[in-house]
């Protein structure tokens, strides 16, 4: 395997269609006001499963032939990932194993078991998800998709910056969430192949804010313990996005805790579509830097919309 | 002034063209599966301030000429007819008089004054309310525009059927959700003009059932102090309103605070847009009467969603 080329995000394209929603791109005259820019958001949020990781693991389970796939797939996820895999697992009649920390909300283990989803519990912390997905592999020999260090996840997630490119032409900025780098790096790499006039820009939390440490020392920093309420972006980027990030993204900003949920229910009531935490990192990073936006075209993706209603930020 | 004709809602739509959205047709396949019915709906919450009213208001608005402007418009409103009217009038650089109950929410003052709506207070009665706006004719010279028992005001509501008939031919059934009725009797206009095989269903809060009760017994009885979650939805029909939904509506229903708060939840959950408690009981008429609609086309019109964020029903 290798960093996904032009025609293996093309093909990804291809293969994930029949599975996926081609998401709306909408926009709002009163964000565009109030930014003094032309704001293009790719609502992931609609995506099947509610978020962007329904690409990528689209595409990871559709790529696996029989007999990789007779005893299943498997990861560790508490997030999105886990909900997509187990979706596109039950697509191809297969099962899927996921470890989930103890800690992890009734919406999201519901939203597991309501795909079909296997779950095994661990204790929430990433040497436990590890060793516990080690186990359940040795005994169930499925097949294990990482949710982002994977390059099939990489061409997956990077169908949305193509979807984004193909609708609106001509982008100044591309912004996309940066946690472990899935959609970052598949993001850089359609841009980089299908608009490269473009310019792509990572939002991530400051309490979160590997990527950033990452990127301007150019080596791997992780995060340790991070604590921020957008919980898709806790995780650090791996080997395999890492590299992709430097070499394809412009800039990497940070956002506060405050920006986050003041720009994530800007986003409510404006424009009226449900966001999560990690998805109102990039619109924060836009009123944060109002001068390189202004009067510019600037796609921002949306990651996804798993919320749990009776526990809101505000 | 007469009930609107095919050509004054022909008219209608091309006069508000320049200042309204048309709005999205969302499906949601989960959805779709939990009700074995094809739900299309027309997403009026990412209406211009928030909700349908814009589309009567500045009918309402455009319609008038320079000297039934000059002096403003005015009306009584606590919710999305205000704001609608208020941005109405700024479109056309006049001035809105709005009377409105002094326990209205903070969130729905500050909308109507952030479209430059002046508003006079009022105790929370029908009368005071009535009264107030007369007294503020009385001294502005105001032109007032009613929310819904206003003929120009009905066809420019009937411009959202319109829109959904057009987008999504070859439908079953319509719903609109019935308040005072200014929705409905313009929803059941452009069907009966624009495809009159569809056939018109209310849905209509059990607490606030007026119109139900009007329409089984062909005569007008008014709501009397309607309690119902559904804010928008405890106004009467008018005497305008009132025989248009007679004639060309097929059927009401009616559904409880339950059915209102748990189909609202679920269409936040499950399509991750924001739609208000009124534009819920559309589909709750849906959930109550599934051997109705099963394998149905139904199109369901989202009436709006202006919704306090930190003021939730669950």
């Amino acid at each position: 395997m290798k960093v996904p080329d032009k025609e293996s995000i093309l093909q990804a394209a291809e293969r994930i269609l029949p599975y996926i929603n081609r998401t709306s791109v909408l926009t709002c005259e009163t964000l565009n006001n109030m930014f003094q820019a032309q704001l293009y958001f790719k609502c992931e949020n609609f995506q099947k499963a509610g978020a962007f990781k329904s690409r990528g693991a689209c595409n990871a389970v559709f790529s696996l032939n029989e007999n990789q796939l007779k005893n299943g797939v498997a990861t560790h996820s508490s997030g999105n990932h886990a909900q997509a895999l187990a979706r596109a697992a039950k697509l191809r009649n297969t099962k899927a194993y996921i470890v989930m920390p103890d800690n992890s909300s009734k919406v999201k283990i519901d939203a597991v078991r309501s795909y079909g989803g296997i779950i095994t519990f661990c204790i929430p912390t990433l040497e436990a998800r590890e060793t516990t997905l080690q186990k359940v592999i040795a005994e169930t020999h499925a097949t294990e998709i990482h949710p982002y260090n994977n390059y099939t996840i990489i061409a997956g997630q990077a169908t949305a910056a193509k979807e984004l490119i193909e609708d609106i032409p001509s982008l100044d900025y591309i912004i996309a969430p940066v946690g472990g780098g899935g959609l970052l790096s598949g993001t850089a790499l359609a841009t980089h192949y299908f608009s490269p006039a473009t310019k792509v820009i990572a939002a991530e939390p400051e309490q979160a804010n590997d990527a950033f440490q990452s990127f301007y020392s150019k080596k791997f920093i992780p995060s340790v313990n991070p604590n921020t309420i957008a919980d898709g972006l806790r995780t650090s980027l791996g080997d395999k996005t890492f590299p992709i990030i430097v070499e394809h993204v412009q800039d990497i900003f940070t956002v506060s805790e405050t920006d986050i949920v003041e720009c994530m229910k800007l986003i409510w009531e404006r424009m009226k579509i449900i966001i999560e935490t990690s998805s109102a990192v990039t619109l924060a990073a836009v009123r944060n830097n109002s001068r390189l936006f202004k009067d510019k075209k600037v796609g921002i993706i949306i990651s996804g919309g798993n919320v749990d209603l009776k526990n809101l930020p505000w």
